[in-house]
Parts: C-alpha cells; sequence; structure tokens
C-alpha cells in the first residue's frame, strides 16, 4: 500500500498545491495540546475532494479518458472532477440536482465541466448518471466510495507526515468515508503508530453507529451546517474505517459552529463547517488529545459568501 | 536607515510570527500580473500593529517601562499595545471610547491590558490618555504618528523583501500612515528599486489630499467600511510618504468590499475591510502593475464575526 500510494502522489503533485501546515498557538491553549492544521482549503478548487478526482481520472485508460468521466454530486466532488477533468483535458458530466445552488453549477461550469440537471433525488441522480454512462460511454466516479479516490485523498495526510512525521494522532472529518480511509491508509504506511480519529456530526452519524453495529447504517438525522458531510459511508471505505480507525467522535451543531468561528476569528482562515468538525471533535475529547502531537486535516474552504453581512 | 530597520527587527522578532507570504493563481488571472501578499493577518493579535507596538515599548528605558505606557485607541493599536506590553511585562493604559465594542475591550483586558472608559470624542481620548500620564507617569504611544511605530511597521515589508527580493511594487493601505511609512523606509533600504503604492478608501481620502496639496488634509468623507483606517495622516509619517511614495490610489466602497470577496471567497483568507484596500487598489489599477512583480500588504483579519450568518 505504501508503494501504492507513493506513485499516486507522484502522478498526481503536478496537478496540485501542496498545502501549508499552520499552527495556532491560541487554539493549542484553548485544546491543551499541539495542533498542526493541513489546510486543504487552500488546494485547488478549495478542498482535498481534488486529489482522489485527479487519481481517479489518471487511473483511467486513454481511451476511457476520451470518452469522458461522469459523477453525481452538488458540493466539492462536483468542482473537484470538473476541475481535475479540465486540467486532464477530459470531458466531465456532472448530475446535479435542479435545486442546487446556482454558485455551486456556476463553479462547475467555470471549470469547463457540463451540468446536466436531474430532479432532487438520489433515485434520480443515479439514474441520470446511469443515462449519461449509456449515451457517452463515459466512466462513473463515486466521490468517495471508490479506492483510487481514496487513495489520492490519502496523499493530503502523506504530505501531513512528510513534514510532521512524529504525530500521533491524525483527525479528519467523516462524511462518505472517503478522506478518513485514505487517512487511515497514509496513517498506516507513512506514519509511527500514528493513530487516526474521525469527526461526524450527530445529526449525520452514519460511520459512528456503523462502527458499533458491525455493518454500514443509513442516516436518520435531518440536517447538518456541515453540508459536505451529508452523505453515506460506502462499501470500499467502510472496511478500511472498521479495521483502521481509533475512534469516531460525533460533535453538535453548536460544537461545529463554535470550532468554525474559533478557526475563522483566531486562525484567520476560511473554512467550511466539514472542516471544523475535526476540531470540534478534538475540542470534545481534550482528555484523548492531551500532551500528543495532534494533525487536524482541514478538509476545505468553499463556503457561500452570499450572505455574509457586507 | 537600513540599520535602523535591521536593528529594530533583531530587537522584535522573538515576540512576533513570521508570516507567510501567500499567492494564487486565480487572482493572479483576475489582477493580469503576478502578485504575492504579505499574511500579517496571521501576526499575533492578528494584525501588523503588533510590530510598532513592541518596538515603541521595547525603545524604553528600564524606568519608563516600569511606569507602563499609554494609547487611546478603539482599533487594532489598543490590542496591539495591550499584548506587546503583556509580552514584555509592561503595564498598558488602553483609552477607549465607551461605545467602543464590547469585543474589542474584552480583547484588550484578555492581553492584560487596562482599559480607561472615555466619551466617544476625540477631545475626550485625548484629555483622558493625558490624564492617564500625569497620574501614573506612564509613556504615551501613538498609533501610527511616532518614528519607533513606523520603523516597527517597516519589519513586514523588510520579510517581504527578503522573501522576494525582486519585487517591483510593494502596496500597502494607507490610513494613520505609520504602516505605509514604514514599508516606504523598508523599500528604499532593502528594496532594489522597489516603488510603494498607497490604498485608501476614497471616503477617508486625506493622504491622496494631503500629496496634491502638500500640506497634512483632513477626513472630510462620513464612513467607511475600512474602519482601520478611520485616522488621520500624521507630521511624523507624512514627508516619508511625500518624499518616497510612487502614488495613493484611491478606491469606493464597492471596490473594498470586492476586493475582500475575493480574498476571503479565493483565497480562503480571512482578512480585515482595511487589508483589502490594497488589493483594491492593484485590481483598480491593473495598467500600473500589469507585469510587475507586486507584493501586497494584507494588513490584518481582526472582522467582527459575530454577525456572520452562521
Amino acid at each position: 500500500m505504501k508503494e501504492k500510494i507513493i506513485q499516486v502522489h507522484d502522478l498526481i503533485s503536478p496537478y496540485l498545491h501542496r498545502t501549508p501546515v499552520l499552527q495556532s498557538r491560541l487554539i493549542n491553549e484553548l485544546a491543551g495540546t499541539e495542533l498542526c492544521f493541513k489546510c486543504e482549503q487552500f488546494q485547488r478548487m478549495g478542498a482535498f475532494k481534488m486529489r482522489g478526482a485527479l487519481n481517479a481520472i489518471l487511473q483511467l485508460t486513454d481511451e476511457q479518458r476520451q470518452k469522458g468521466v461522469v459523477t453525481h454530486s452538488s458540493g466539492n466532488f462536483a468542482q473537484a472532477l470538473a476541475l481535475a477533468a479540465g486540467s486532464l483535458g477530459v470531458t466531465a458530466y456532472i448530475v446535479m440536482p435542479v435545486n442546487a445552488p446556482q454558485v455551486k453549477k456556476e463553479a462547475v461550469l467555470s471549470y469547463g465541466g457540463h451540468v446536466i440537471d436531474c430532479a432532487p433525488t438520489l433515485q434520480a441522480r443515479e439514474e441520470t448518471a446511469a443515462a449519461v454512462m449509456a449515451e457517452k460511454d463515459a466512466s462513473f466516479i463515486h466521490p468517495s466510495n471508490d479506492l483510487q479516490v481514496i487513495l489520492g485523498q490519502a496523499t493530503a495526510a502523506k504530505e501531513l507526515l512528510e513534514s510532521h512525521p512524529g504525530l500521533e494522532y491524525i483527525v479528519a472529518p467523516v462524511g462518505g468515508g472517503g478522506l478518513v480511509a485514505g487517512t487511515i491508509l497514509a496513517a498506516q504506511a507513512f506514519g509511527q503508530g500514528c493513530k487516526v480519529v474521525g469527526g461526524e456530526p450527530e445529526a449525520m452519524d452514519d460511520a459512528y453507529r456503523s462502527l458499533q453495529s458491525g455493518r454500514i447504517e443509513g442516516n436518520t438525522g435531518s440536517d447538518t451546517i456541515a453540508d459536505g458531510l451529508k452523505t453515506q459511508l460506502g462499501s470500499v471505505n467502510f472496511p478500511v474505517i472498521q479495521s483502521g480507525i481509533e475512534e469516531i467522535v460525533t460533535v453538535s451543531e453548536a460544537e461545529i459552529v463554535a470550532a468554525m468561528r474559533l478557526i475563522w476569528g483566531r486562525m484567520k482562515l476560511v473554512v467550511e463547517a466539514s472542516a471544523a468538525v475535526a476540531l470540534a471533535a478534538v475540542l470534545k475529547r481534550k482528555d484523548v488529545f492531551a500532551g500528543k502531537q495532534t494533525g487536524v486535516i482541514l478538509s476545505g474552504g468553499n463556503v457561500d459568501l452570499s450572505n455574509l453581512p457586507f
């Protein structure tokens, strides 16, 4: 696996930023431990998802690439696949629900992707994507439940461990499970006994409950401010998470907002609520992280700024 | 002057962060030139003002330091002097108008400063500060019209030129004039023909008009979103600016907000409106900066987040 992740990293690095790792004395004091933050909000298109999207496309054959790629997403992966495909000269078809924010559709279009509207149901998304695949003979790429996507996401933690090899913990948010699964694989390959902890919204705690029951559970909650995590754990990443994660810490909406305000206010970084979930988990379980060198993956910074008070 | 700035930098560096210099491919495309941003929002207490405050205190004699320092400010310098004094074991008396935001008073208190309320007029501020000076025999430190403060602020551009020695322009916001005067001194000492341009809100264009008339003009505008720049050009920094600045570009409120949104949305950095004024000036005068290696000083990131929509 170590060699595989190194190969993937070499393959995708030319199309990525090497994002910085930042620290905050003030947040260290609040957390009672030493934290370092891998700043994927500075990644191209503003989130780690660019890594997995690039790798998934680069693993296709030339013939497959000529026919294009398709996904259904209303979130960061839509933009990531559009930009990754655009960077590689590949056509991207992005199936998005008609009620997706206009700003997200415009972002996909600005990266050169083709937006295909569908009804706002999972069934309609899947059917529309299947129709595009059939018509264009395009390759479907899942936002998180795909080994090549997971291996791409693993490179964020690989970079973090290259700059901070002594990390005892890495904390990542858990949505579909691609980032945390990749983080586990990287920690096992490049860490020195580094453990991985997931942060998950209480309102979307499918991964937390899946670990308890031993099988993939559905989401029952209605909504969370961490909209990037409103996705379902998958069959490819679940076994990786099950066998390799130390713990999943669930956090309330208020804890997510408090962590987000800390990062904005104290670190002066624009991060999306999903990214703040990892810090919220650290602050909730200070006992676990006290005195431990801990890395936190800030997963992205794509916030709708149209509602800001200026 | 070069030796003097080097001495100041050596003196204050142990109490400062070396702030990073960041770039954005997207903003380069929009600006039509290559920009690098000196990120003083990551400085301690969130703004470059920490530099000048530290130097002003460090230049005092031991006897003076034992008696404390006093300033009147409702902005970043209040916090900067409080934190700088606290870091050096000096008592800071900060005269603030009673109507200053509670969050700013709390920040001063959290840094160990003493807040002394006064009526919300310049006269009351000056009289109250004079009373504190008389009672405590404390040293008054002006937020911008003080050579030691200016020399401290100069170290931001010195660092920027150390990492980017070939810069042809540095752009800084103009409020009281301390930062831009220090930037001019640093560009002259450490640059290779590097020119300095100021950005100033149209609504507070005292420096722009002072350059035209050749004498210090007052502000006539009523208000600007760039609240850090709502101050008056001073007699110490004006001659430096007059003799060394290339140009002052004034920008509208809409241009400031647009630049601020670009920095938040594209660079994922929390900056205050005053910091966005410098980028707004670059975007307004693309003709000047086209093809020129240009540094932009992001002066600070202390934004009141209480009105954010989450």
